[in-house]
């Protein structure tokens, strides 16, 4: 199996050089309900948290947000931290704030430098792709662009186009999660991921997502998806499997398929 | 993940439930040799052991195929044996024996009741097919028809052809086994192995072959192949992964996977 390209902050590969890196969720409403979070998967060793700031009752306050993403990162032990603010279009929690509140959010999350990477979907006005892509690279923050579809699997052309669409506006990673209707439908995301690996230049995440998908989110690495999410306490999405579980089952098959 | 149909040897399925079961081929020329494969395999407890007689130097003494038949039998504590000559148009060595020998010697396995399933391509003589399967259902033995290709994995069309015939000639299991030229070949043969799951009704077997196409041992029974081939003493195929390995990868697989 060919490794893919490795998710990178200010140059450097995530994760220990295992492929694919792990990221769990913290979906706390709290700022104790997240820190209690960070607290209980620390010791598991993800390879980067994301944080879910629209399940986070505060995310009004910029204030807030900005000493908790602190206060997450003084309790990990050095694990990054991505910040996302996951659109109620997109799966996501609805949020008590507008879109510019949000942008404006995320900015001063970058100049504050206390995260390491956002995400961002592509399905956002492209002025505000371009504005939060220009900030993020100012502060030498990793932008993710996202693309996610809760109630099925487009067809090829559409997810070609998420990857392609991500690569041209200046992401430095490339989402694309959407939820398959039968095991075909795993396959298709798996087809396009390898399109995807072999015709854009920068790093892809991808999954089919709840039960069915399941499978996507063990073997994706071997189709150029260099992340896979786990459940932490908590899931951020349907088919996200417990970490333990996980980390064994991609060592597991590591040890069986043979070297790339 | 729906199990896929398990195949039954009179009436009973083979393994002891897991699917998928695991198969492990015996390559040794000499008796000798078999029997020591045997030892060592044994142990191991795959489902069902597949002697290999293309291998076997001795494949034109009927007497001596017979008689080691009923040896690996006694040797290896009830696991099921599965006779099968691969023609070398498909994958297999070169035999001393003529095709009308081929049958013949078949037919008296299929007699002697030393074996419980046999494996002939489906690229034979119809008449030689037609034969062979009514001899063995005259005496309680499965057939497994099959298709081979090492060189290549073909079109879509062909893929679920090969399986449709299987069953319109009457097999009790149609087998799959191509070889990827890249990850995407790997994803159409999980394909054609999830449409032929749904469109007929005898059990499946089907890989992708080589170092690209392991995976699809591992993963193959999500999509509908009831049966994996592990490496024993020697592999048949290659990107067979041995039978320790790949049997800790299913269990993982299982453990982190959603139950159907």
């Amino acid at each position: 199996m060919t490794a893919p390209r490795p998710i990178r902050v200010q140059g450097k590969p995530l994760g220990d050089g295992a492929i694919p890196i792990i990221i769990t969720p913290l979906v706390g409403a709290t700022r104790t309900a997240v820190l209690d979070e960070v607290a209980a998967i620390t010791p598991k060793r993800p390879d980067l948290l994301e944080w879910r700031i629209d399940f986070f009752a505060g995310i009004g306050d910029t204030a807030l947000v900005l000493e908790t993403a602190r206060a997450i990162r003084a309790a990990c032990g050095g694990i990054p931290l991505l910040l996302t603010r996951r659109n109620a279009t997109e799966g996501g929690q609805p949020v008590p704030i507008d879109e510019p509140a949000v942008v404006a959010l995320y900015t001063e999350a970058c100049r504050a430098r206390c995260v390491e990477l956002i995400d961002y979907e592509l399905s956002n006005a492209p002025e505000d792709l371009r504005r939060l892509r220009a900030v993020s690279a100012d502060n030498g923050i990793a932008m993710i662009m996202s693309y996610h579809d809760f109630q099925l699997t487009p067809g090829a052309a559409t997810l070609d186009r998420k990857f392609i669409d991500a690569e041209r506006l200046g992401a430095d990673v490339a989402k694309v999660a959407v939820m398959p209707r039968d095991p075909q439908d795993v396959l298709a995301l798996l087809a396009a991921t390898w399109r995807a690996s072999q015709s854009i230049g920068i790093p892809l995440i991808s999954m089919s997502m709840g039960a069915i998908g399941s499978l996507s989110r063990l073997v994706g690495w071997a189709y150029g998806s260099a992340a896979t999410f786990a459940a932490g306490q908590g899931r951020s999405a349907p088919g996200q499997i417990a970490i333990d579980e996980l980390r064994a089952a991609l060592a597991a098959l590591r040890r069986a398929l043979p070297a790339a």
